[in-house]
């Protein structure tokens, strides 16, 4: 038995017509041999809309009541992909996440899965039934109740569900028809990759390039399962999209294989801090327990056992940071000089293996921006990324100048 | 403890601002002390459209992916109406039906309850829970698939409920403010009853009255449930609207209750068939083998071995009774000579318990008919009832006339 996983996103399941679509790559890959496990998401929209209507409700809403209200348009898709699919005569059945069941933790609106159990489904295919529609984003929590798995969490129902059932290939079907080495609106010399190593594509899933779920990857790099991007709008062929897989896969890739952007980033800087152990995390803890997400940090040198602390966070929650740092000022558990925000600024980012084995990427990268006279504001790096912080007027500009130097528009 | 069952139709839950209407209510029931089981319909509008998809998905549906579909629209409703409670400081939360479980037949579309545990929902408010929000119209199978009780089914699962948990009362808001002698639309002297019997109320509501589905006041009368229905959109108090009670509860009542009609019904008549038996169990075997609802029957008298039977059934279902019919003739398992059918009547019914003690109910609506001109083509009596089928245009005349003849604008 060679098990599938097919995952349908919003866009490829809005209506009942991209459904019958959604239905026929099925049919084809039931057509080969496999036996099919179909991941669906709400019908685009609809989660939208229900997300709407719980903030309406209760602004400070119980994420458990959340899960059981918002889990809902996944169901309403997976009953109709498998009434399409029995129309076409394909014997299938649809599942939702309590049914499996999915479990999960109990953390409400980003629960995260435990275990799926195989052996219904495995019965299910050994009685005939060729198509399991399990709907995604959803699960169950120790406690019986509804659990959610955060936004884009269909994509890691998917992967999880692969590895799970040891499945050849995990193809998450979505409206772009693959991974770019950056995003095309800003250069149109922006190329498809036919593959990425998975540490790639994890940090550029958490760089905003919103492809796939960063705790999907996370999953498929652990279990290794070999993962699938593809465009549900485009011609069916086994090459197509862009693979996802071990970096021994890839027989030649360039240095670089892509240059992320971060449009919706904020610099903040807390002057004139006490430069002694404790105080950072002082700071990031305050910031944390306030539910600011800090990207970035960096200290500058200390003058006078005083220094500056700055750190970037997503625009949308720096009031948030700003009372909270407020609030530790006036309690006297913190004593700063200032708080400098500035809200206009981008992040640029470029990602890729190949900076393991060559030096001198980070140092091009700065020679690239400093000629177009783009200055840095903030620089942080990882094994396989080098970040910076710069004016978002020259985002763009950045993009654009980074992806020509680091020719990324050739193959290896 | 005591527990209230209040149920809210899709009007009165149509859109977060009747949600909150109707979350109020609650909380002024929760106010006096009592414990509340709210059962909730889908906004209303939200079951047509999802039924529209699995109708144009598939016209022969899968009843169990139809059923998976259908019944996501309550899941909103009961996780919203739990948020707007908790909002208003109310200690509530949903269940869906299998997290009861609501147990149920396997018989998907128009399942039937047969057990509600209790413990799960008693020991939250033992906690302290006042409100247990849970989605109407759905239950679970015995192979853990999601069933739903067919149209109205909100009604069902409230009166299930408060047979469960022994509740006070059930209370079924509505957008009517009761149950009246007649249509309102068709005769501005139609009047709410304070009262009506369960028996009554049954008759009322197989004939069209649509204000409870039938199996809900079948099930209220069998586990004496005091079923209250009432307008969500009035001024509350504890006497509004109409009590559905066991007779012995009503002291003074006219013999007659109410004036019911129908109007989509069709009188079909087939000519000469052999008077001998097994005829009547053969055409009414192939009627309901065909899904025809065939109500009244009526077989005429016999003529050199030879008779004409009549029946009726919903104008939509002709074409499949002239399908039916046809096949056994063709099949040679039925001879008979022609098949008369009448589009165009409608069938008047007076209900009222009193008619037991009271005789000439029968001769008064024969002479009040008569005395409008108003030809009866078939009649059919039970305990109870009165049934005619007259020509469809003279409808409102004759409910007019009867509601006029037996003083139905005055209390007893």
């Amino acid at each position: 038995m060679s098990v599938l996983v097919m995952k349908f996103g919003g866009t490829s399941v809005a209506n009942l017509d991209r459904i019958r679509r959604a239905a026929k790559r099925v049919g084809v890959e039931v057509a080969k041999g496999h036996d099919v496990i179909v991941i669906v998401s709400a019908m685009s929209g609809k989660t939208n809309e229900l997300v709407g209507w719980v903030e309406e409700t209760s602004p400070l809403f119980d994420a458990r009541e959340y899960d059981a209200v918002v889990s809902s348009g996944e169901n309403v898709t997976a009953g109709l992909m498998a009434l399409t699919l029995q129309e076409m005569d394909v014997p299938a059945r649809s599942w939702q996440g309590w049914q499996v069941p999915v479990r999960t933790t109990a953390t409400h609106a980003s629960a995260r899965i435990e275990e799926i159990p195989t052996d219904n489904i495995l019965a299910k295919f050994g009685e005939g039934m060729r198509v399991a529609v399990v709907a995604g984003f959803q699960g169950l929590a120790p406690d019986g109740r509804i659990t959610t798995l955060g936004r884009g969490g269909s994509d890691t129902t998917a992967v999880a569900f692969a590895a799970a059932f040891g499945a050849e290939r995990c193809d998450i079907y979505t409206d772009v028809d693959g991974v770019y080495t950056t995003d095309p609106r800003i250069t149109d010399k922006a190329r498809k990759l036919d593959r990425i190593a998975f540490e790639e594509m994890l940090e550029l899933a958490s760089l905003g390039a919103k492809v796939l779920q960063t705790r999907s990857v996370e999953l498929a790099m652990r279990y290794k399962v070999k993962l699938r991007v593809l465009s549900s709008f485009e011609e069916q062929s086994d090459t197509a999209g862009t693979l996802v897989c071990d970096e021994e896969e890839i027989m030649e890739s360039n240095v670089v294989a892509g240059v992320a952007h971060s449009r919706d980033e904020a610099k903040l800087t807390v002057l004139s801090v006490a430069d002694r152990p404790g105080i950072a995390a002082t700071i990031f803890t305050t910031l944390s327990e306030a539910g600011v997400n800090v990207d970035m940090i960096v200290q500058n040198i200390s003058e006078e056992g005083r220094t500056d602390m700055t750190f970037s966070c997503p625009t949308g929650q720096v009031a948030r940071a700003e009372d909270a740092l407020a609030r530790i000022k006036a309690d006297g558990k913190l004593n700063y000089g200032e708080l400098v925000v500035d809200k206009d600024v981008a992040k640029i980012s470029v990602v890729g293996i190949g900076m393991r084995s060559h030096t001198g990427v980070a140092a091009k990268m700065f020679q690239v921006l400093s000629a177009e006279g783009i200055n840095i504001k903030v620089i942080t790096t990882s094994e396989i990324k080098i970040s910076v912080l710069i004016d978002r007027k020259y985002m763009e500009l950045a993009v654009q100048a980074l992806h020509d130097a680091f020719e990324l528009d050739k193959v290896a």
